[in-house]
């Protein structure tokens, strides 16, 4: 066979793996969003099915094939961007002994059920043996992958290609020198804002209409997506013109649904604006977790909880409620929804304070992996540093290293990807302004079209033709560089509270 | 290899179709409930690339192995089911030739295509070629397939396993005798119907209320179901535990939600209770489209349009309706849903002349496949038949012979089963209210379940692992007869229309 049919039957393979994979996520949706429960236990069967049936062909001898007559080969990039996402899946698929990977997904799936239980009784002691042999198998798992100086970066390329420690040392440091003592003075400011009508009653049929009416400003593409409601808020690609997003209604805190809403707007309307020409290959995607994030913290926060945006939208959010905020002024409505304060919870946590709550964890990972920590020192080391970041100490377990299911699942080198995003998204935010000088303007006039164009340009449409760093590099000249958002909160939250 | 382990690798094969279905299913249903438009061309594709995998499958030399090495062994009722199911289908499939069977498929798209057109301008000669070479490509399939007396009964068997000329000439025959007549002295009656609040304006939102009422009443289980909006209403099933309904709102007229939420209620209260044993086998399915039908319109004629239906419910239906009923009797009121009167469009005949529509199909296609009845001479025969069974005679072929999609999708043998499950219905009734003789009372009280029990454990239950005759048998001791229809027909409409 020649290159050229060799190329052309690689290209038909990856691309059923890809239908495959848009019938796994028809399923997903479909059962978070409202499937029956009596068909839930054979629909599980189909998953379970097509999910073998795609692990399969991304390890099969005819993949493996493919790969090693094409590599290297003298091909179109985005053949070779291709061939390099299956070949890292396949190795890293492959370099596992079967029985082993097998007995780490039962582990896995143990775990979970163990770390629920803990959870709910606080008791870590419970769930200790088994994250100890969890670790103990990531770490097996890296002597097979491979690994440079350090161990976690194995760990953080997964999900961040690219990402080492030695980066993140350097910008987690330089953030927590500037956004500890912000959270300190705040937490000296006399300045008390107004949060009540926040959570007053705000029915779910409004919050609805309100929700698409937000989304329909944020230039979501109602012709290439949906909202439905759900338990846990997602965006879920089909494919780039089914891109559907899914809120949570709680009628006494409207925030959950419209800043959730907002939030997942961003996720899909990065996937709606990928290149039709990635479709059907594993191109089509956001490029990495971090990146994924910066969209989605972009529109929240950059565009979100932005003052000039409720000058735009602030009556229509009145026109939806039910009075709670007749009495209640633009201004001290903006302060009120940026109100922050350390925390003991991560998911509750504030644009200011939230990526401390990442730094405890990837001290402690990078511990683990490369360092002498062990487990059964976690909840007093993760106790030690939530009060040397945030001032503050959880009384138990289950609010303090219990509190996040990732580990329970093996994910390990995730959590970073969080605090990423909120760094990648300010960079981009301090390159379009010079770009979009009038960018608050433009809020102001609910005109999201300039902003959202830019950002496809310079972000969505690549899907993972770019990694992660390219693309930071190729949009702002430079690495990774956390002074943007360390200004950015400084400058915004020295407003709120009048800090001097 | 042993039988055991043979039977067992056979029923894993046949599940994992079941399983590529169940996906399948889920992408038909997402795709007429709300999946977004741009999302549906690669969606398309999806859908392809998994039905060529279930075509593959079922015609596999994999498949024929096991259904040679299987046949004829003693089994168990089920697999011996099951390998009959599959036999029937890989002969299906296998004996026509493979460039025949493209070339036909290519024709059906174009067909549908030239049809609708054709249909807008009521122009049969443009459908005349394309109809002429479906029945060509029939008759060839017909003598690949082998056929008995009459050609028309290996496409009958198609739809209804068992059925043929001869029965169905019969029961017709008896069927019209007694029908044409009633129709006759309905138009004769003086007896005016007041229909008017019928088409009085009902909110959408209250019609969704009052169908999900109603679907609770009629034992619907929404633990195993789920009500949505569409534009052409179906029943469709993912496993017994998932089996949803579709209705479509006319703000206009009530009846064209209620009785289609009632009609496919029929279907899906049938498919939820489908023995669990069956599921992931070819035999969890209604055993045929006349059975299928007969449960639909059980319900939607035998029960939604029953008088004791009505006054249990009429004062629900009130209170979701804008006033428009207060001036209009119970009794007027079921006079008014069961009008009937000759049209010349079939899918909204009433339930006395529906069955003449039928016949006028049937003696068409006997025509054709079995007589001398050329293609060309269908609207001059069309238009007879129409007046020699209902008395009215269409004025285009529009409003006639091109009014259905079926024959333009190379669906011949088809329309019976819409008539047999008319007649299946009333001769399962009888029987019924021999078993529940206070079937009247039941209705009154709202309380359907000894009903839907009767119907699942003779009928629902079995799946396809009875045939439909031999069903039909079993509950009523008899073969097809068409007394039981044409005595409750007689019944019904001599009340209505006070006839002598």
């Amino acid at each position: 066979m020649n290159t050229c049919e060799t190329e052309r039957r690689f290209l038909d393979y990856v691309k059923k793996m890809m239908n495959y994979e848009e019938a796994l996520n028809l399923m997903f949706w479909d059962l978070r969003t409202g499937a029956p429960k009596n068909g839930v236990e054979q629909r599980s069967e189909v998953i379970s099915m097509l999910s073998t049936e795609l692990f399969t062909m991304s390890t099969s001898a005819e993949m493996k094939g493919y790969i090693d007559a094409l590599e290297g080969k003298e091909l179109s990039t985005k053949t070779r961007k291709i061939i390099e996402e299956c070949r890292k899946e396949y190795d890293r698929n492959k370099k596992i002994p079967e029985a082993e990977y097998s007995a780490y997904v039962k582990l896995q799936a143990k775990a979970e059920s163990v770390w629920e239980t803990a959870k709910e009784q606080s008791d870590f002691a419970m769930f200790q043996p088994y994250l100890e042999e969890l670790v103990a198998y990531k770490k097996k798992f890296i002597s097979y992958w491979g690994h440079n100086t350090y161990k976690y970066d194995t760990l953080l390329d997964m999900y961040e290609p690219g990402m080492t420690t030695e980066i993140l040392d350097s910008v987690f440091g330089q953030l927590r020198d500037r956004i500890v003592p912000l959270v300190k003075k705040i937490a000296a400011s006399d300045k008390v804002l107004k949060t009540e009508p926040l959570q007053a009653h705000f029915p779910k049929e409004k919050q609805r209409d309100l929700s698409l009416a937000l989304l329909q400003q944020l230039n979501y593409n109602f012709d290439a997506g949906r909202l439905d409601e759900t338990v846990h808020p997602f965006a879920i690609t089909l494919n780039p013109g089914d891109v559907r997003i899914t809120t949570k209604y709680d009628e006494s805190d409207f925030r959950t649904a419209v800043f959730g809403t907002i939030h997942e707007c961003g996720h899909a309307v990065y996937e709606q604006n990928i290149s039709s020409e990635l479709v059907g290959t594993p191109l089509c995607d956001g490029t990495s977790m971090g990146i994924h994030e910066s969209q989605s913290l972009f529109f929240e926060n950059f565009i979100g909880r932005n003052k000039q945006f409720w000058y735009k939208n602030y009556s229509l959010l009145k026109s939806y409620s039910s009075g709670q905020f007749d009495d209640m002024s633009i201004d001290e409505f903006y302060d009120a929804i940026n109100e922050s304060k350390p925390s003991l919870i991560r998911i509750e946590a504030d644009e200011l304070t939230y990526a401390l709550h990442i730094m405890v964890r990837y001290e402690i990972e990078k511990g683990l992996f490369d360092g002498d920590l062990e487990v059964k020192d976690l909840p007093r080391v993760w106790n030690e540093k939530m009060e040397e970041y945030l001032g503050i100490r959880p009384e138990n377990d289950a609010q303090g290293v219990l509190q996040d299911v990732h580990w329970a699942g093996g994910d390990f080198g995730y959590f970073p990807s969080y605090a990423l995003g909120y760094m990648y998204a300010a960079q981009f935010r301090h390159k379009m302004i010079q770009d979009l000088p009038h960018f608050d303007e433009l809020l102001a006039n609910g005109d999201i079209k300039p902003i959202r164009e830019w950002l496809t340009n310079h972000i969505h449409q690549y899907g993972k033709l770019k990694k992660p760093l390219d693309i930071l590099h190729d949009v702002t000249g430079e690495g990774l560089n956390a002074t943007y958002l360390a200004d950015y909160l400084e400058e915004k939250y020295t407003a709120i509270y009048q800090l001097v």
